[in-house]
């Protein structure tokens, strides 16, 4: 048997880390909160890669590379940010075996030496808009960590924007969030609510913070992806000022944007089973397994008859593996590669053999169907495609089933307590907001775009006041 | 005009600043020696990152990520590699807020922290081989930094191989060697000399180094990748030993290979010109840059031809700029594309708008073709190989040119002094090669495979002593 995993019944931390260290996708690592991102759980992290980087070009945008060292002294020229952002940092206070005259914190995020660049390169409107990505690693010190969710050191992209004018800063911060909203929809098969944060929510530093919510299936959110609209502040703080194209001088308007390998907890949590792992196929590092069944007799040929099969679907450009070890059985091969989350299993026997044929199997339902080796090439991304439809049509249909609209907090605290969503109506006091989350731990994750209209007549569920939004609350990571 | 950059013969490392900085290739940051990679500059990473990276996987490699973070201690297990990186660490010594218990180092390189995972992933020989890579930032003290080719925090690929034996480990340090050479050859255009590094020379922490060496323009020489035989150092120092076939328990055998942003600074030193970057055209983000060349007149004529062309070359998957801005003269553009280094020019005028043509000026050569716009399709890529192979010969040629083989000091001194690579007789002695070192600067760069047959009979270019080896010296980056 391959190694057993701990059931979602029994205790779904358990069940999400069984996967993560029995799938191999990280491993705990000396350095207190780090994790190893290992060699199956880095190839996601290179899909996922591969296809935001190409939306981010599509969409105008260059890389570059900013230090990973920034002197304190940085972060203390916007007042909200360092507020943030000073208990999570890791301070370097040694270099070359000598004390340094300014202690240097490794970045949490770098808005404040990007936007330390940013005052040397932008002079005039025309060298506006500069829209760059940065893909790094950050660390913040966290006190609590858990694999992929929160560790102190991740792996992220982190977009810093420069524009002219609010309007333009405020369309980026918008463009961004579709693209990761778009994103997470069609390639993590994630349905995600995506609006704006709260004040007691946002980035420190932010005017407004977006971000895209999913539904893990313990029914808890987990945001994955925040843009934010910055408005001068960091303009400000770093004296960064442009010749506008009508002769005056005014701050440049900002915009940073980021995704996380907390992505990868995301989709882990949000589609896998008691078997194991369950990968959305456009992200699935590999696409289809071929394991060959054989008697002692038949060993020989079935073997032969999978690498024929192996060597036309690599040659059709498929992403493929192939079993053959021969110390492990069929059915022990069937379980490892399930907990390993590849999407389809193409077995191959005699009789299979005999028929031109291969049996597929699907990773999400268990179907099977027997297709001609010839059709193969064509089937497996047809049926790859289907999986990834079915996947997203599933979280959809979990995530709808377990939001709720309600107006009484009794109602209110039994769904969040059970677990789930709840839009519910709020008089946009911070103080509400503050009583709920001290009450519940539900939090308001987003506040929809146009909420504000539906909570017309509403009245706030806490305190019975007039409601001003429509807002989605729920126990997050 | 556009801007100008100090010619090479004026000042050599003027010259090269100038174009980093020009080029807007990369940029000083406020951390002392650590650089900004602007876009242009790291798009030509992002090129190198993906050759190298298919290179990788195509011999086996897996790519994956470990913390950046190290525990001090473990640096102390191996004896030779702490006092080879104890002088370069930045020491993360607070975090949170507090006082950490043991110091944390940001990772100089990753044998440590990736050997004390090994210990827990490898049991068996059926364990082994493990090949795993990454792509990484690191950070090493530097005294004195040069843009892109000596930073306090540099990007690079760090491949940290586990074997069962000696033979398979050895294969694998050459083989990577081999990878190094190859792409520094057939990408970068630079033709280098390989073998193995002396004692003195070596990594700490590494049985045998192999490197390439390629040469400056200024003749001196850069080391440009670097491949490790780490024999059972690593294993031994965390302890990690498996069991083998034969069922006994064996150390487990280590190599380590890497190359780094610093080739960015190689092929900028290697290949550009009094009018800026020269880029082989494999590596270069941009392939060809339209230029309309009109009068008033035939402005809206000229532009829109060369969209067509501009759309005709794109679609044909050729990567394309086009410069319409109309604040600039064609004069200022040539200079401004040149400085950037883009391979090919494509002119558009009025009178090859009438003939359905386009004049291709070469940046290397100043060349020019007129082409039909039917066939740049076609042509461009011929071109751009023609490009590629004429950097190379041109490389080539001006590093033998300035080879000399010698057997006397004073020739030798005088080589060294004018600038040049010397291979020269060699006993092996560690105190030849420093005193060689101290009186010329010149180190011994690499002993190249098969060199203790040709140094029979010879005699050792300082002391006369027996010759062990014919070695190759020369002054170096």
């Amino acid at each position: 048997m391959a190694e057993q995993i701990t059931p979602r019944e029994v205790s779904y931390s358990d069940w999400f880390v069984d996967i993560v260290l029995k799938a191999q996708l990280a491993d705990y690592s000396p350095v207190k909160g780090c994790m190893v991102i290992r060699p199956r759980g880095y190839a996601i992290w290179e899909k996922i890669q591969s296809h935001l980087d190409r939306m981010f070009k599509e969409t105008g945008h260059q890389n570059a590379y900013f230090p990973l060292l920034i002197p304190e002294s940085f972060l203390h020229k916007e007042a909200e940010h360092v507020e943030g952002f000073s208990p999570e940092l890791a301070v370097v206070t040694h270099g070359g075996g000598e004390a340094l005259e300014e202690p240097l914190v490794v970045r949490p995020t770098s808005e404040t030496i990007i936007w330390s660049m940013y005052k040397k390169w932008i002079q005039s409107y025309r060298d506006l808009p500069l829209l760059i990505n940065q893909w790094a690693n950050v660390v913040r010190w966290e006190k609590r960590t858990r694999l992929f969710l929160r560790t102190t050191e991740f792996l992220w992209q982190e977009g810093h924007t420069a524009h002219a004018t609010r309007e333009e800063a405020e369309e980026e911060a918008l463009r961004m969030l579709h693209v990761y909203r778009k994103f997470a929809e069609e390639y993590l098969a994630l349905p995600v609510f995506y609006g704006r944060k709260t004040e007691s929510e946002k980035f420190a530093g932010a005017v407004t913070t977006y971000s895209i919510e999913a539904m893990m299936q313990d029914k808890k959110a987990l945001q994955a992806g925040t843009s934010h609209f910055l408005g001068q502040n960091f303009a400000k703080a770093f004296d960064v000022t442009f010749q506008t194209q009508a002769g005056s001088l005014d701050y440049v308007w900002a915009t940073s944007w980021g995704v996380s390998t907390r992505l990868i907890g995301a989709v882990i949590m949000a589609h896998s089973d008691n078997r194991g792992l369950v990968l959305p196929p456009r992200i699935a590092p590999t696409q289809a397994v071929i394991i060959p069944i054989y008697t002692k007799k038949t060993v020989d040929q079935v073997a032969d008859y999978a690498k024929r099969v192996f060597a036309r679907l690599t040659e059709a450009g498929l992403s493929v593996e192939m079993d053959l070890d021969d110390q492990n059985s069929p059915g022990w091969k069937f379980a490892e590669w399930e907990l390993r989350g590849v999407p389809i299993r193409v077995e191959v026997g005699p009789r299979d053999m005999e028929q031109e044929k291969a049996v597929l199997v699907r990773r999400d339902t268990g179907e099977k169907r027997a297709v001609s080796v010839s059709r193969l090439p064509e089937e497996i991304p047809v049926l790859l495609e289907e999986i990834q439809k079915t996947l997203f049509r599933r979280a959809k249909d979990f995530r709808d089933e377990h939001t709720h609209y309600v107006e009484d907090y009794d109602s209110f605290k039994r769904i969040i307590e059970d677990g789930g969503f709840v839009f519910a109506p709020w008089s946009g006091s911070p103080e509400v907001e503050a009583r709920i989350k001290e009450e519940t731990k539900a939090t308001i994750r987003v506040l929809e775009f146009g909420n504000e209209e539906k909570a017309s007549g509403k009245n706030d569920i806490l305190t019975g006041e007039p409601a001003r939004h429509i807002a989605l609350f729920a126990k997050s990571y």
